[in-house]
């Protein structure tokens, strides 16, 4: 079967071979159930060296649990996360935040899928007010689901706020490598050092099957994530199958590799339409997302002969993703049928 | 590093190495997120075929998932579940079905694993009686904790049950393939054919990596399913290589033929400790599971080189588990060594 | 202790005098509990005489629950509420729809409280994708939170959006008598003849001490609803004392009159600082709020002598409520001061 | 209407003439809404006289919610309370501390109603299992559902339990005042010097019209209760009448005075019966419940005259309750009869 080439998901490209083949490696017989093996020793450790060595590490099936259970962590029934109107938690998870972390979201305006610290303020204004929920974590998405990258500035200004309300600072990091990419900067740069509390370290859209690394930058939530993981259906009872997916990743940097490549790749395809009046970027490219408005038609073309999403219909804007999968020649294939159709 | 052989779990085992390959060979390009792909069309096709046409079939990661969400298509909030007080959804999986599917949980005893209908009856009393739960669901296990098999008749029996009290009839089935070897009935004949409206069917004890099928037996409930497990953090993005291990489990029989194998294993074992008054079995040994009381020093002298799991420390009852991996060559070596340490 | 005339909530108010006499009247040696006696039958046949003869009536404690448990009537967990942003059950009441509904509200503007029809129909563009919530309810408020009222034929228009989609309407009506008051129509026309499914009718503000109504105009959902009642933690088990409160609101359409005269002193309180160019009324006065902007060195002066609330703070927006107590004395004698402080 | 004596519950009763008396009282103009008045600070000041200077005192409508608000202060979705499996909050709130609450219940016999710090320590033995629910309340009934009150040592052995096991303590007081009555001492004794963490101060059963208090003697409870008490729907706008409801009943001691006379009355009705062949008493009667098993047809014959439950129809077993208002003329009677219908 012909499958057109994609730019649709991060979602859609398959598993990186060294993924399946470190899945491969692990099935050699018997071992413990539910986490108590050597594999997610070694996955836990590993993890711990990128993002500190007292640091909670929670492998869980998929990026919807990691931010549900990962935000669960964090708030009594009567708590808040403020998050941006167009997070993943906000309008794809299908309502699971509401009814299994038991959280009330409140959205706030983000244009370039950024929470600002002044939208964050602006939510604190019936804190001790009984009849209203009471923010308690901020959550933002790195990379936001825009493509954008928040700054490391803009990450410490983001912390101050946080701190200075005494909130929590939860971060969805299903596209956690592209930004680490994009910043040039470590893991915990991004997270620890900046004073994030819980991290989803995303696995899947990195190359994996299925697989993502809840992780508690603050020790002291660990000692109840194994009730809140197991009750939120996402104790693996092979666990070792997760875990080994996360050693390949982290395997000579190949999570950091694949997310330069993509991010490269969104790069290259930023400047092959750079110019053309007919693609109207409405996003900075940072990481492996591409926004633009284009005319109908010249979508519907593109569409026939390539896969990717119709964004925003209320503007024809569109997104195409690249991956670690995505090659220079499909790009420059892509770039080329956009210029020919543009041309018209 | 050696581990001790185990009988511990049919978990402990690793993947069969079918379910690898399957895995890496649909590993071929981009393919649509979510289940929308080709793979998954062929995987629920061939459950459809074996348990009906008209069936719904949705894959989720675990065991835990599977029967939370299965139950949460049945009850409303103010509705109950009557089970076996031991069944794994009242014992093992720390709370799920009351937070997730928001369902009571009715605790009947249940000494060998099986619900009886008269124990379904005595739950009733309180029908119309706006101060209790409404019983609305009965769950059972086939194959039990107690690795009995309910027969054809009994299901039958509680089925009418069932019927005539306007329940509804979940099984878990996170070892119906160990029952229907037991049994030498079809996946069907347990389940639609004797009027189950949900299923688990289990691939992870089977031999699969992580998946396990809720098969939707009553096609009404299909509607509302997607919406329950994607809101229940259960649908993968990367759907192609959940159902990939079922069409590796399917293949050929492969979950039958492993079944057979587990149960013959069992029996093999049970055989082999029969006559041995050290070993008393405590339940028939019907599929893939035995459960024994022996004294304390042999129990400790057999965990010091083999792994298995005490059960029930106040009766000192230990459980051995087999499974699509055990060696007769480990079974003969395990009866050799509870034999020569019986003699002590 | 000398209280500050109060224009603050329709709550500051105690009971109708009426309604206390009720409560003693019925004090009269035992009745059975929990709403089976003969108090509640003919409160609640009254209420049928009202709404119609298969409605089905629930007396609960507050509005709080009157909204909530309606709503959980209409939704399972995966599915949300469209509401205005300023909604109470949105802003409120302290995330209990989102908890104990188990219900996503997707809050849309609403400038002068009111949802429209456009407004419900650019929330339906999901419909059909697992990723998220499933719109099944229109929730509006009569009266609205910013004192207006939807006209008939504005109801009937937003019925026709509800029904077109396959939606269900639930209308907030803990002021629904001073709606009825303004239109000049029966409870029966803005509700049952529309096709609102669940009204909350409210009678705390109205002049009881505590007692709402949830009246089920879709009287099939009337079989499940003593379960969501008590699970709700809203069963009175002396229901007599709640039955008797409207009983005294309904005896000579008490309602009815509190809540003409709480709408004409609004009106009275708008007239008198008519064309005062310190004070601008922000919304239509139709029932019994004033919404105003004025000058924070003037509404201080005057919250030194009344009590009443700044409703938004962002434009210095203050709310007046008039209720079934307000007097005439009362309100001349606020305007009077209004008017000499503005001047001041 | 002549109604039939009942001794069938104490809620069958109406309400005390003090308690609407002073209700009337307070309804003497505005006051503020939601708990900040002048009522509400003395009836909570008069609580923490009784029970302590620091406890949080909030009041809720009824007893389901006194109770399910008070565990969810207690308990995170993980953990379970362990009660007796006759508990009011296990068969008869319809699972409201399940879904509300979000807490698992695990049941433990109690033939006398008492759970045992024997039958506490059996349901420990997986803490720590990531796989269950993890214990984290005792929630015991004083007086219990059997009319039995836990003697004072009894109380500090289970709470000399609970510390041990870093547990909380919660006590369902529906019932609270008639076991002080019994045991002769004060309310602190009973709890705050015990080591209770939240303790149900039952109203509606002691005369009033609805109203309970939930007394956290745990003041660091209290910082977070307002918003559970605001979402679990129970905030009053008109506090006051339910404060009053309570000031009523502490004014002079008539809630030990209505409880001692209870308890005068189920002392009269069971010496009156004693003796009696075919009224046997199953339980020792401690306060104002009399539990007996007596034949099929004098039941009939007594229940064509009188009100009372059967309450466990497997044992023919009847509930005879006694309230303030039950006439020691009444019980005269109801023995009178019970002899004479007894002889045949």
């Amino acid at each position: 079967m012909t499958i057109r080439p994609s730019f649709s998901s991060d979602n859609h490209f398959g598993a990186h071979p060294a993924v399946l083949e470190a899945m491969a490696r692990v099935n050699d017989g018997p071992a413990t159930a539910y986490g108590a093996d050597t594999v997610t020793e070694r996955a836990v450790e590993q993890l711990r060296g990128l993002f500190g060595p007292e640091v909670g590490v929670f492998f869980v099936f998929n990026g919807t649990a990691a931010n549900v259970l990962g935000l669960q962590a964090l708030v009594r029934p009567w708590e808040a996360v403020i998050c941006a109107a167009g997070a993943h938690i906000a309008v794809d998870e299908c309502g699971a935040p509401e009814h299994f972390a038991v959280a009330k979201l409140l959205a706030v305006e983000a244009l370039d899928g950024k929470v600002t610290p002044g939208a964050v303020e602006q939510q604190l204004g019936r804190v001790g007010d009984q009849h209203a929920v009471q923010p308690r974590v901020v959550s933002i998405s790195q990379t936001t689901e825009y493509g954008t990258v928040y700054s490391l500035a803009e990450l410490r200004e983001m912390a101050a706020v946080v701190r200075a309300n005494g909130l929590r600072f939860h971060m969805d990091g299903s596209r956690l490598a592209n930004a680490a990419a994009a910043l040039g900067c470590s893991l915990a740069a991004m997270t620890t050092d900046v004073g994030v509390d819980v991290v989803t370290f995303g696995g899947t859209k990195n190359g994996a099957v299925a697989a993502e690394a809840v992780v508690l930058l603050d020790p002291s939530l660990a000692a109840d994530f194994p009730y809140i993981r197991k009750q939120g259906m996402q104790l693996a009872s092979k666990m070792r199958f997760l875990s080994a997916q996360f050693l390949a990743l982290l395997e000579d940097d190949r999570y950091l590799v694949s997310a330069r490549h993509a991010n490269a790749m969104a790069q290259r395809l930023a400047s092959g339409v750079a110019g053309l009046s007919a693609v109207q970027l409405t996003q900075p490219v940072e990481a492996n997302g591409i926004f633009a408005v284009l005319p109908t038609v010249l979508r519907l073309a593109l569409q026939a002969e390539f896969r990717f999403e119709l964004w925003d219909d209320s503007k024809e804007e569109v997104r195409w993703m690249t991956s670690w999968a995505t090659t220079e020649a499909e790009v420059d294939h892509f770039v080329m049928r956009i210029r020919e159709l543009a041309r018209g």
